[in-house]
């Protein structure tokens, strides 16, 4: 594996973690070539970047080269053979060149790092290579026949290479049908009935747990999928009991053994790295990949969320601690707008599960989509798992929104007066508040959201059952900033969500304090049934979100 | 200065983008010690972190210190002397302790790293110090004597300082009236009078250059304004002719001289570290600091950029290249979701300023609040400098929206048929299609939304003003995805967006192939006039934004 990087790259924090991480694990394949030609866009790199990058990577673990001119080949080619043949840790090799070299006027300039270099310096530096200044987009008849050798010597390996595999794949017909099932991406059949389930009850089980549970009942079927976490293992979930550690045998410990390379991996409090570390491996292909960490600490690893996005790459995100219901670990730690940022990278799904069955659905989907990334939200605190009576299953995951509990009215024809809906674990307010709304008689019901862009997906008359365009009376609630709720409620909608940090205190003092509860959604309803009553209505306005900390009383 | 960190510090990249920086920088009155015991959430590091970090600051350029045992006070306290000693670059200690030390059962462990000891624990380490296993939040006598000298000390330091402090504000009336207004955080009287202004001119200027002639304006006016970029000061406009910039002596080059220690600081490409840098500069007070990068790049300066909205800490973020209007550089560099997801950040004010005019009283209002940080998005393409006609100045921008083009027949005491808004430059295209519009006879209003935070702070009669209630009909055009526009266009109302990555060309080629056209923002018009006519309407319901790439012919 060979990667080049220049000066900015090894600037940015992301290369220090994954190199750091690449250290530790031994990844003897790798050579880093380090274009150490000391220019970036502000040019020379004297006012930023002073380090011994060498020195660096020594201490990383790495064996470290250097080549003094990056324009002595024969130097250069020795340092790439003795790169090679280092296996036992990863490589680098720090040559130094000189950017834009031979220009005669830019060569050395922050200029020839930002621009093209210009007609009247391509021709000076075509004059010092000896070639025809006038003459362009011109190769040798000797270059080409040179470098048409290449061509043949690829064929060549590659025709001994398919001879090989092919005889492999004879001789081995199992293994082959599995090489080929992951590099497609597609699933073994009758996979997800090993998924678990859960019987209703109030008590209920942290959404986290489930899909630690998840994972535990997947692992023995499909060998494709690994995945660790950001050093939070135990509270993401994501280790599955006695699988042995992605780690060489001299990292083992007495928690992480049983390898060395197993499927679990330590990416280290490294969250940008370890994103990015999954879109290398989905890259590679062939494997299912997910990482955890914090929801919160999903702003760190952003950057690689949204290039798997771009790239379409089927990695997942155990994003756990999902909002202020983690409680105690205070405003750093509890995601309020993140729900909101992450559903507007376009090409992310983002999946928040309001129980346990709800969890085995959105595990499923998220592995039955193979040209997207995902990410789960779950909650560290118990969910009440519920009883889905007449409504059934929690199949509607995989539409992105359904109905949960209908409304009373609703099994001889009528119409519910207001829909309430929710994600993850606000729909059990959402589904408290019917209680009350129903006893008052007002026929509710509940849909439950934990996927807007699986249900952006659904066609008109999917949406229109969900949401009879007729019932103007929506609210919605969910523990964040409002923001993307007005598509769903409408003008005569109401959102209940925060619009301020959260807090360190009980999550149950939290819920309270900031009015997350079943009477403000009863009231919003109200609110709501009287507006959509009372004519077209009108837009309702941005909401100010403000910083800092909410007062100590809770109030906003 | 002194900091403390952990082994998880250290492994994130943002500590090791700062601390390079603090070696280049040689930051000789820094101190960090580093709590090395080598246990992290999931227990021993070995899986994930086996670096040589001493060795890893030698290359940073810092003076660095091994204590072997945390718990010999003797050594620690010479170290402790030694690096205060130290002046000319910043130091290390690497300080070898055991976690939970002398717990019985849980030192050294990674349970004791997150969760609290428990009762026997505690009981049977108080054993080990001699002290009664059952008493608790006790002091001995000798102990609080002991350290209530620690607070005469201070009393007696503190007068000491508060004299020379006196003497030297009777001398210096001049510089202690500065340093007064400096600490207050407030500004001069009458800065606002050197801001540049400008003619209308269709061809007009990028607002990132007419951002950077703000700053060379407000430069001797305050001293207190400093700042820079992650390595793209020409680009970002972030760096003042002539002004020296904050280097050692010995960092000075040919382009970057005058020092040391000037007022241009270079971050390099260390977006994390420039935001952390940030949030530190505005904590110790005194001073109002910028940093720039591309916009797409926000994302991984994100962590810091919510820490600063937490503290309500008055820093800068000069983002441009805010569209896909940066043309060539493609899908990677082209902010889509940006907006959003920056406006989901509760709060932090996100400016998004339509002309150079616009971009004046954005940093004017930006400085006069001195309790949150700000965004400035700015363009890479030249926009056109309104002319503002009756409307008048650009102060609107202060109040987040505002008219800028009324229609035809509000002079007449009419009302609009439709309101056009946009933002930043997407307002020349509600512009255009406004002249489309009314050369059609249809009424309409253009109405500038530079802030979307500003604006929700404004009274209702103010809102109202610039959306009239009854005007349903409305068209939102900004070239990113669409949410969180509902709340001004309603459910009658129309958004033109972006619901996918960008793509690499020239920049009016995307826009006219993504849809970003006055025909398009016309037509939406028409659509929302008729929508507003027939009825209530219904909750439009989200978006799916795509990931990928767009089809090459642009379709979506």
């Amino acid at each position: 594996m060979w990667a080049f990087a220049s000066d900015g790259d090894l600037e940015e924090g992301v290369s220090g973690e994954a190199s750091s991480l690449a250290g530790t694990q031994e990844l003897g394949n790798l050579v880093l070539v380090y274009d150490d030609n000391r220019i970036s866009i502000e040019d020379d790199t004297t006012v930023a970047f002073t380090e011994d990058v060498g020195k660096r990577y020594e201490a990383y673990g790495w064996h470290v080269q250097h080549v003094d001119d990056g324009e002595d080949l024969a130097a250069v080619d020795a340092a790439f053979a003795a790169a090679k043949a280092e296996t036992s840790r990863p490589s680098i090799i720090v040559l130094r060149t000189i950017i834009a070299w031979p220009a005669p006027n830019k060569q050395n300039t922050g200029a020839a790092h930002g621009s093209a270099l210009g007609d009247d310096e391509v021709k000076a530096t075509k004059e010092i290579l000896g070639f025809d200044p006038e003459q362009t987009f011109e190769v040798a008849p000797e270059v080409i026949e040179h470098a048409r050798t290449a061509v043949d010597r690829g064929q060549e390996a590659h025709a001994a290479w398919q001879e090989d595999f092919d005889a492999w794949q004879q001789s081995n017909p199992d293994r082959a049908a599995l090489l080929e099932r992951m590099t497609t991406r597609s699933l073994p059949e009758g996979f997800a009935q090993k998924l678990p389930s859960w019987d209703a009850d109030r008590k209920g089980v942290a959404t986290r747990k489930a899909s630690g549970e998840v994972l535990a009942a997947l692992f023995p079927e499909l060998p494709e999928l690994w995945g660790g976490s950001a050093d939070l293992a135990e509270s993401n979930n994501t280790a599955v009991k006695g699988e042995p550690s992605f780690v060489p045998a001299s990292r083992q410990t007495k928690m992480w053994s049983g390898g060395p390379y197993g499927r679990i991996l330590h990416f280290g409090v490294r969250e940008h790295a370890m994103g990015a570390i999954m879109n290398g491996i989905a890259l590679h292909g062939g494997t299912r990949v997910y990482g955890g960490t914090f929801l919160t600490f999903s702003d760190y690893m952003r950057g690689a969320v949204r290039l798997a996005a771009l790239m379409q790459l089927p990695v997942t995100y155990v994003w756990t601690h999902d909002s202020i219901g983690l409680g105690e670990d205070g405003p750093t730690h509890q995601p309020i707008e993140h729900f909101a940022a992450l559903r507007a990278i376009p090409g992310l799904d983002v999946v928040r599960p309001a129980d346990a069955n709800e969890v085995a659905v959105a595990w499923r989907t998220v592995l039955e989509n193979n040209d997207r990334p995902a990410g789960l939200l779950l909650s560290r605190q118990n969910l009440p798992v519920f009883d889905r009576g007449d409504a059934g299953s929690a199949e509607g995951v995989a539409r992105g929104a359904y109905v949960l509990a209908p409304a009373s009215n609703e099994a001889s024809g009528g119409t519910p007066e207001v829909i309430l809906m929710g994600t993850g674990s606000e729909v059990q307010i959402a589904m408290a508040a019917r209680d009350r709304l129903e006893a008052d008689g007002i026929p509710t019901r509940v849909v439950s959201v934990p996927c807007v862009e699986w249900f952006a997906e659904q066609d008109d008359a999917y949406k229109n059952e969900v949401f009879p365009p007729t019932v103007r009376a929506r609210v919605s609630v969910e523990a964040g900033v409002p923001m993307g709720w007005r598509e769903f409620v409408g003008d005569a909608g109401r959102i209940v969500g925060l619009t301020h940090y959260g807090a360190s205190a009980p999550y149950t003092v939290l819920y309270e304090k900031f009015g997350l509860t079943d009477e403000a959604v009863v009231a919003a309803a109200r609110e709501s049934i009287e507006a959509a009553a009372s004519g077209p209505g009108v837009p309702a306005g941005p909401v100010r979100a403000t910083g800092g900390l909410p007062h100590p009383t809770g109030d906003r």
